[in-house]
Protein backbone atom coordinates (compact mmCIF):
# COMPACT_ATOMS: atom_id res chain seq x y z
CA UNK A 1 0.00 0.00 0.00
CA UNK A 2 1.11 3.22 -1.12
CA UNK A 3 -0.23 6.15 0.95
CA UNK A 4 1.28 9.92 0.11
CA UNK A 5 0.26 12.77 2.42
CA UNK A 6 0.04 16.96 0.88
CA UNK A 7 -0.53 19.94 1.72
CA UNK A 8 0.69 23.76 2.24
CA UNK A 9 3.32 24.18 4.56
CA UNK A 10 2.99 23.86 8.21
CA UNK A 11 -0.50 21.86 8.36
CA UNK A 12 1.00 19.30 10.04
CA UNK A 13 2.45 16.40 7.09
CA UNK A 14 5.07 14.85 9.83
CA UNK A 15 2.89 14.60 12.73
CA UNK A 16 0.15 12.64 11.21
CA UNK A 17 2.90 10.43 9.29
CA UNK A 18 4.31 9.68 12.75
CA UNK A 19 0.91 8.53 13.65
CA UNK A 20 0.86 6.40 10.67
CA UNK A 21 4.15 5.08 10.73
CA UNK A 22 2.96 4.26 14.72
CA UNK A 23 -0.45 2.73 13.49
CA UNK A 24 1.54 0.25 11.19
CA UNK A 25 3.88 -1.12 12.90
CA UNK A 26 1.96 -1.70 15.77
CA UNK A 27 0.34 -3.99 13.36
CA UNK A 28 3.17 -5.60 12.66
CA UNK A 29 3.83 -4.17 9.12
CA UNK A 30 6.82 -3.24 7.42
CA UNK A 31 6.95 0.53 6.51
CA UNK A 32 8.90 2.63 4.31
CA UNK A 33 9.01 6.35 5.49
CA UNK A 34 10.23 8.49 3.27
CA UNK A 35 9.78 12.03 1.30
CA UNK A 36 9.96 14.26 -1.77
CA UNK A 37 11.39 16.03 -3.18
CA UNK A 38 14.45 13.54 -2.13
CA UNK A 39 14.27 9.63 -0.78
CA UNK A 40 17.03 8.25 -1.90
CA UNK A 41 20.85 9.68 -1.82
CA UNK A 42 21.07 10.85 -5.27
CA UNK A 43 17.45 12.60 -5.44
CA UNK A 44 18.49 14.16 -1.77
CA UNK A 45 20.84 16.02 -3.93
CA UNK A 46 18.34 17.08 -6.42
CA UNK A 47 16.29 18.46 -3.67
CA UNK A 48 18.90 20.91 -1.72
CA UNK A 49 19.49 22.41 -5.57
CA UNK A 50 15.70 22.68 -5.45
CA UNK A 51 14.90 24.17 -1.80
CA UNK A 52 18.45 26.55 -2.06
CA UNK A 53 17.62 30.02 -1.76
CA UNK A 54 21.07 31.02 -2.34
CA UNK A 55 21.14 30.98 -6.73
CA UNK A 56 23.15 33.24 -7.94
CA UNK A 57 20.52 33.20 -10.95
CA UNK A 58 16.69 32.20 -10.69
CA UNK A 59 15.93 29.19 -11.41
CA UNK A 60 12.91 29.17 -14.29
CA UNK A 61 9.80 27.16 -13.97
CA UNK A 62 10.56 24.46 -16.24
CA UNK A 63 13.80 23.78 -14.50
CA UNK A 64 11.71 23.57 -11.29
CA UNK A 65 9.03 20.89 -12.62
CA UNK A 66 11.96 18.44 -14.61
CA UNK A 67 13.85 18.65 -11.68
CA UNK A 68 11.39 17.15 -9.45
CA UNK A 69 10.48 14.54 -11.50
CA UNK A 70 13.95 13.60 -12.47
CA UNK A 71 13.96 13.24 -8.30
CA UNK A 72 10.86 11.42 -8.47
CA UNK A 73 12.19 8.99 -10.92
CA UNK A 74 14.97 8.23 -9.01
CA UNK A 75 12.74 8.00 -5.64
CA UNK A 76 10.38 5.49 -7.53
CA UNK A 77 13.17 3.32 -9.04
CA UNK A 78 15.06 3.36 -6.01
CA UNK A 79 12.73 2.71 -3.14
CA UNK A 80 9.15 3.21 -3.47
CA UNK A 81 8.60 0.36 -6.62
CA UNK A 82 10.87 -2.26 -4.46
CA UNK A 83 9.10 -1.64 -1.42
CA UNK A 84 5.52 -2.23 -2.82
CA UNK A 85 6.84 -4.88 -4.62
CA UNK A 86 8.00 -6.70 -1.24
CA UNK A 87 4.49 -5.83 0.39
CA UNK A 88 5.81 -3.14 2.40
CA UNK A 89 3.87 0.45 3.21
CA UNK A 90 4.78 3.28 1.91
CA UNK A 91 4.15 6.52 3.84
CA UNK A 92 5.10 9.24 1.33
CA UNK A 93 5.51 12.94 2.16
CA UNK A 94 4.77 14.63 -0.87
CA UNK A 95 4.52 13.10 -4.30
CA UNK A 96 2.98 13.84 -7.60
CA UNK A 97 0.39 15.64 -6.19
CA UNK A 98 2.64 18.67 -4.61
CA UNK A 99 3.86 19.10 -8.49
CA UNK A 100 0.43 20.05 -9.74
CA UNK A 101 -0.13 22.46 -7.20
CA UNK A 102 2.80 23.74 -6.58
CA UNK A 103 4.42 24.14 -10.25
CA UNK A 104 0.85 24.31 -11.88
CA UNK A 105 -1.65 26.01 -9.57
CA UNK A 106 0.87 28.05 -7.76
CA UNK A 107 3.73 29.21 -11.15
CA UNK A 108 1.33 29.27 -13.79
CA UNK A 109 3.07 26.04 -15.92
CA UNK A 110 1.26 24.10 -18.21
CA UNK A 111 -0.92 21.15 -17.07
CA UNK A 112 -0.33 20.03 -20.58
CA UNK A 113 3.52 19.94 -19.59
CA UNK A 114 2.54 18.30 -16.08
CA UNK A 115 0.18 15.99 -17.49
CA UNK A 116 2.88 14.64 -19.75
CA UNK A 117 5.72 14.00 -17.20
CA UNK A 118 3.11 11.82 -15.69
CA UNK A 119 1.91 9.87 -18.06
CA UNK A 120 5.23 9.01 -19.48
CA UNK A 121 7.19 8.92 -15.97
CA UNK A 122 5.14 8.50 -13.00
CA UNK A 123 4.96 4.53 -13.15
CA UNK A 124 2.90 4.42 -9.57
CA UNK A 125 0.72 7.05 -8.32
CA UNK A 126 -0.65 6.80 -4.28
CA UNK A 127 -3.36 4.48 -3.45
CA UNK A 128 -5.00 6.77 -1.03
CA UNK A 129 -3.93 10.57 -0.41
CA UNK A 130 -4.34 12.61 2.35
CA UNK A 131 -4.91 16.45 1.74
CA UNK A 132 -4.50 17.95 5.23
CA UNK A 133 -6.35 21.45 4.46
CA UNK A 134 -5.79 24.42 6.99
CA UNK A 135 -6.27 28.46 5.75
CA UNK A 136 -3.06 29.39 4.90
CA UNK A 137 -2.17 32.23 7.45
CA UNK A 138 -2.42 28.99 10.29
CA UNK A 139 0.05 26.74 8.16
CA UNK A 140 2.93 29.70 8.07
CA UNK A 141 2.78 30.76 11.87
CA UNK A 142 3.87 26.93 12.22
CA UNK A 143 6.42 27.08 9.02
CA UNK A 144 7.99 30.58 10.61
CA UNK A 145 8.18 28.99 13.95
CA UNK A 146 10.65 25.82 13.06
CA UNK A 147 13.25 28.39 11.78
CA UNK A 148 15.15 29.25 8.83
CA UNK A 149 12.56 28.81 5.09
CA UNK A 150 13.56 27.35 2.34
CA UNK A 151 13.23 28.62 -1.63
CA UNK A 152 9.47 27.27 -1.49
CA UNK A 153 8.79 28.82 2.30
CA UNK A 154 9.94 32.46 1.42
CA UNK A 155 7.33 32.66 -1.39
CA UNK A 156 3.82 34.58 -0.48
CA UNK A 157 0.76 34.00 1.09
CA UNK A 158 -1.13 34.38 -2.64
CA UNK A 159 1.55 31.91 -3.80
CA UNK A 160 -0.12 29.18 -1.11
CA UNK A 161 -3.64 30.14 -1.82
CA UNK A 162 -3.02 29.40 -5.42
CA UNK A 163 -0.93 26.24 -3.98
CA UNK A 164 -4.31 25.61 -1.85
CA UNK A 165 -5.93 25.75 -4.57
CA UNK A 166 -4.83 23.54 -6.49
CA UNK A 167 -4.55 20.52 -4.47
CA UNK A 168 -8.08 21.43 -3.77
CA UNK A 169 -8.71 21.27 -7.46
CA UNK A 170 -7.56 16.97 -7.84
CA UNK A 171 -9.63 16.42 -4.74
CA UNK A 172 -12.31 17.42 -6.78
CA UNK A 173 -11.37 15.67 -9.73
CA UNK A 174 -10.09 12.81 -7.52
CA UNK A 175 -12.08 12.04 -5.09
CA UNK A 176 -11.60 8.36 -4.22
CA UNK A 177 -8.07 8.73 -3.90
CA UNK A 178 -7.25 11.78 -2.63
CA UNK A 179 -9.39 12.86 0.88
CA UNK A 180 -9.26 16.37 2.31
CA UNK A 181 -8.22 16.14 6.09
CA UNK A 182 -9.51 19.43 8.40
CA UNK A 183 -6.24 20.32 9.55
CA UNK A 184 -6.96 23.08 11.60
CA UNK A 185 -8.77 19.81 14.50
CA UNK A 186 -5.84 18.69 16.70
CA UNK A 187 -3.25 15.72 15.31
CA UNK A 188 -5.34 12.99 17.19
CA UNK A 189 -9.13 13.92 15.52
CA UNK A 190 -6.76 14.88 11.87
CA UNK A 191 -5.22 11.27 13.06
CA UNK A 192 -8.84 9.63 13.95
CA UNK A 193 -10.60 11.28 10.37
CA UNK A 194 -7.42 9.94 8.32
CA UNK A 195 -8.02 6.30 9.55
CA UNK A 196 -11.87 6.60 8.79
CA UNK A 197 -10.86 6.85 5.18
CA UNK A 198 -8.60 3.25 5.89
CA UNK A 199 -11.54 0.90 6.25
CA UNK B 1 23.20 32.45 -34.99
CA UNK B 2 23.17 29.43 -32.79
CA UNK B 3 25.50 26.71 -33.47
CA UNK B 4 26.03 23.37 -31.55
CA UNK B 5 28.83 21.11 -31.94
CA UNK B 6 27.81 16.82 -31.01
CA UNK B 7 30.24 13.86 -31.26
CA UNK B 8 31.32 11.01 -28.81
CA UNK B 9 34.23 11.42 -26.45
CA UNK B 10 37.34 13.12 -27.91
CA UNK B 11 36.35 13.44 -31.42
CA UNK B 12 38.01 17.34 -31.55
CA UNK B 13 34.71 19.33 -30.48
CA UNK B 14 36.76 21.84 -27.98
CA UNK B 15 39.45 22.48 -30.79
CA UNK B 16 36.53 23.28 -33.78
CA UNK B 17 34.99 25.40 -31.19
CA UNK B 18 37.63 27.33 -30.10
CA UNK B 19 38.29 27.91 -34.12
CA UNK B 20 34.42 28.77 -34.64
CA UNK B 21 35.28 31.46 -31.62
CA UNK B 22 38.13 33.29 -33.29
CA UNK B 23 36.76 33.13 -36.36
CA UNK B 24 33.71 35.10 -35.70
CA UNK B 25 35.90 37.51 -33.36
CA UNK B 26 37.79 38.42 -36.09
CA UNK B 27 34.81 39.26 -37.82
CA UNK B 28 33.77 41.42 -34.72
CA UNK B 29 31.01 39.47 -33.60
CA UNK B 30 29.70 39.17 -30.33
CA UNK B 31 30.34 35.53 -29.24
CA UNK B 32 28.75 33.33 -26.77
CA UNK B 33 30.48 29.91 -25.45
CA UNK B 34 28.61 27.77 -23.83
CA UNK B 35 28.03 24.03 -23.27
CA UNK B 36 26.19 21.26 -21.93
CA UNK B 37 25.48 19.80 -19.73
CA UNK B 38 25.43 22.75 -17.68
CA UNK B 39 26.24 26.60 -19.08
CA UNK B 40 24.45 28.55 -15.96
CA UNK B 41 26.16 27.97 -12.19
CA UNK B 42 22.66 26.25 -11.49
CA UNK B 43 22.89 23.84 -14.74
CA UNK B 44 26.28 23.42 -13.66
CA UNK B 45 25.17 21.82 -10.16
CA UNK B 46 23.17 19.83 -12.43
CA UNK B 47 25.91 18.53 -14.79
CA UNK B 48 28.00 17.76 -11.20
CA UNK B 49 25.41 15.44 -10.21
CA UNK B 50 25.15 14.27 -13.94
CA UNK B 51 28.82 13.62 -14.45
CA UNK B 52 29.90 12.20 -10.94
CA UNK B 53 31.08 8.48 -11.03
CA UNK B 54 30.77 7.74 -6.94
CA UNK B 55 26.73 7.84 -6.32
CA UNK B 56 26.15 5.40 -3.61
CA UNK B 57 23.00 4.29 -6.13
CA UNK B 58 22.57 3.48 -9.97
CA UNK B 59 20.99 6.83 -11.45
CA UNK B 60 17.83 5.96 -13.30
CA UNK B 61 17.58 6.64 -16.86
CA UNK B 62 14.74 8.23 -16.67
CA UNK B 63 16.51 10.47 -13.74
CA UNK B 64 19.23 11.24 -15.93
CA UNK B 65 17.36 12.32 -18.98
CA UNK B 66 15.28 14.71 -17.29
CA UNK B 67 18.18 15.94 -14.85
CA UNK B 68 19.36 16.74 -18.88
CA UNK B 69 16.17 18.72 -19.77
CA UNK B 70 16.43 20.67 -16.47
CA UNK B 71 19.71 22.11 -16.81
CA UNK B 72 18.62 22.34 -20.44
CA UNK B 73 15.75 24.74 -19.48
CA UNK B 74 17.69 26.64 -17.19
CA UNK B 75 20.82 26.99 -20.28
CA UNK B 76 18.20 28.27 -22.37
CA UNK B 77 16.48 30.63 -20.15
CA UNK B 78 19.24 32.28 -18.91
CA UNK B 79 22.15 32.03 -21.77
CA UNK B 80 21.01 30.32 -24.71
CA UNK B 81 17.74 32.71 -25.57
CA UNK B 82 18.84 35.98 -24.40
CA UNK B 83 22.53 36.09 -26.01
CA UNK B 84 20.22 35.06 -29.30
CA UNK B 85 17.57 38.09 -28.59
CA UNK B 86 20.75 40.45 -28.46
CA UNK B 87 22.32 39.16 -32.25
CA UNK B 88 25.34 37.68 -29.94
CA UNK B 89 26.43 34.03 -32.02
CA UNK B 90 25.95 31.40 -29.71
CA UNK B 91 28.59 28.08 -29.64
CA UNK B 92 27.16 25.60 -27.82
CA UNK B 93 29.06 22.13 -26.73
CA UNK B 94 26.93 19.52 -26.87
CA UNK B 95 22.86 20.22 -26.64
CA UNK B 96 19.59 18.17 -27.54
CA UNK B 97 21.13 15.73 -30.16
CA UNK B 98 23.39 14.40 -27.41
CA UNK B 99 20.17 13.32 -25.64
CA UNK B 100 18.93 11.78 -28.66
CA UNK B 101 22.30 10.12 -28.99
CA UNK B 102 23.50 9.12 -25.57
CA UNK B 103 20.02 8.43 -23.61
CA UNK B 104 18.27 6.82 -26.42
CA UNK B 105 20.22 4.82 -28.97
CA UNK B 106 22.94 4.57 -25.94
CA UNK B 107 20.77 3.81 -23.22
CA UNK B 108 17.84 2.40 -24.84
CA UNK B 109 15.32 4.83 -23.46
CA UNK B 110 12.02 5.71 -25.76
CA UNK B 111 12.32 7.85 -28.16
CA UNK B 112 8.69 9.06 -27.93
CA UNK B 113 9.60 10.18 -23.86
CA UNK B 114 12.77 12.44 -25.54
CA UNK B 115 10.37 13.58 -28.73
CA UNK B 116 7.44 15.08 -26.09
CA UNK B 117 10.86 16.87 -24.08
CA UNK B 118 11.93 18.31 -27.16
CA UNK B 119 8.59 19.50 -28.17
CA UNK B 120 7.63 21.13 -24.62
CA UNK B 121 10.72 22.42 -23.05
CA UNK B 122 13.35 23.14 -26.41
CA UNK B 123 11.95 26.59 -27.56
CA UNK B 124 14.96 26.70 -29.68
CA UNK B 125 16.78 24.34 -31.79
CA UNK B 126 20.48 25.42 -33.02
CA UNK B 127 19.92 26.55 -36.65
CA UNK B 128 23.75 24.28 -37.33
CA UNK B 129 25.25 21.39 -35.70
CA UNK B 130 28.36 20.23 -36.66
CA UNK B 131 28.53 16.14 -35.93
CA UNK B 132 32.16 15.75 -35.39
CA UNK B 133 32.49 11.60 -36.78
CA UNK B 134 35.81 9.45 -36.08
CA UNK B 135 35.69 5.49 -34.97
CA UNK B 136 35.83 5.13 -31.39
CA UNK B 137 38.68 3.85 -30.91
CA UNK B 138 40.15 6.78 -32.04
CA UNK B 139 38.11 9.25 -29.62
CA UNK B 140 38.53 6.92 -26.68
CA UNK B 141 42.08 7.14 -27.01
CA UNK B 142 42.11 10.80 -26.94
CA UNK B 143 39.49 11.07 -24.09
CA UNK B 144 41.86 8.65 -21.70
CA UNK B 145 44.88 10.87 -22.29
CA UNK B 146 43.00 13.68 -20.80
CA UNK B 147 43.11 12.07 -17.47
CA UNK B 148 39.85 10.61 -15.01
CA UNK B 149 37.01 9.66 -16.98
CA UNK B 150 33.64 10.81 -15.86
CA UNK B 151 30.75 8.86 -15.18
CA UNK B 152 29.42 9.05 -19.49
CA UNK B 153 33.62 7.99 -20.42
CA UNK B 154 33.69 5.06 -18.25
CA UNK B 155 31.08 2.74 -20.77
CA UNK B 156 32.39 0.66 -22.52
CA UNK B 157 32.76 0.75 -26.79
CA UNK B 158 29.49 -0.94 -27.36
CA UNK B 159 27.62 1.92 -25.67
CA UNK B 160 29.90 4.89 -27.71
CA UNK B 161 29.24 2.64 -31.09
CA UNK B 162 25.52 2.98 -30.02
CA UNK B 163 26.12 6.57 -29.45
CA UNK B 164 27.66 6.91 -33.02
CA UNK B 165 24.76 5.17 -34.54
CA UNK B 166 22.24 7.54 -33.15
CA UNK B 167 24.18 11.08 -33.98
CA UNK B 168 24.11 9.55 -37.87
CA UNK B 169 20.29 8.85 -37.54
CA UNK B 170 19.62 12.40 -36.85
CA UNK B 171 21.88 13.65 -39.54
CA UNK B 172 19.48 11.09 -41.95
CA UNK B 173 16.84 13.09 -40.94
CA UNK B 174 18.03 16.48 -40.49
CA UNK B 175 20.66 16.74 -43.29
CA UNK B 176 20.01 20.10 -43.39
CA UNK B 177 20.35 21.24 -39.58
CA UNK B 178 23.44 18.36 -39.02
CA UNK B 179 26.51 18.17 -40.51
CA UNK B 180 28.78 15.48 -40.60
CA UNK B 181 32.35 16.27 -40.34
CA UNK B 182 35.42 13.84 -40.71
CA UNK B 183 37.50 13.81 -38.08
CA UNK B 184 39.88 11.99 -38.47
CA UNK B 185 41.40 14.68 -40.69
CA UNK B 186 43.61 17.40 -39.14
CA UNK B 187 42.20 19.73 -36.95
CA UNK B 188 42.58 22.81 -39.56
CA UNK B 189 41.10 20.66 -42.45
CA UNK B 190 38.09 19.60 -39.99
CA UNK B 191 37.32 23.61 -39.81
CA UNK B 192 37.87 23.62 -43.41
CA UNK B 193 35.25 21.33 -43.95
CA UNK B 194 32.96 23.07 -41.46
CA UNK B 195 33.20 26.52 -42.99
CA UNK B 196 32.54 25.24 -46.41
CA UNK B 197 29.19 24.96 -44.22
CA UNK B 198 28.72 28.53 -43.08
CA UNK B 199 28.45 30.27 -46.58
Amino acid sequence: MFISFEGTEGVGKTTLIRKFYEHFQALGKDVVLTREPGGTPLAEQIRSILLAVNHEESMSHDTELLMMYAARAQHLTQVILPALAEGKVVLCDRFADSSFAYQCAGRGLSKTKLKLLNENFVEKMPDITFWLDAPIEVGMERARERGALDRFEQEKITFFEKVRSGFAEIHLQEPDRMKRLDATQTSEQVFEEAMSYML
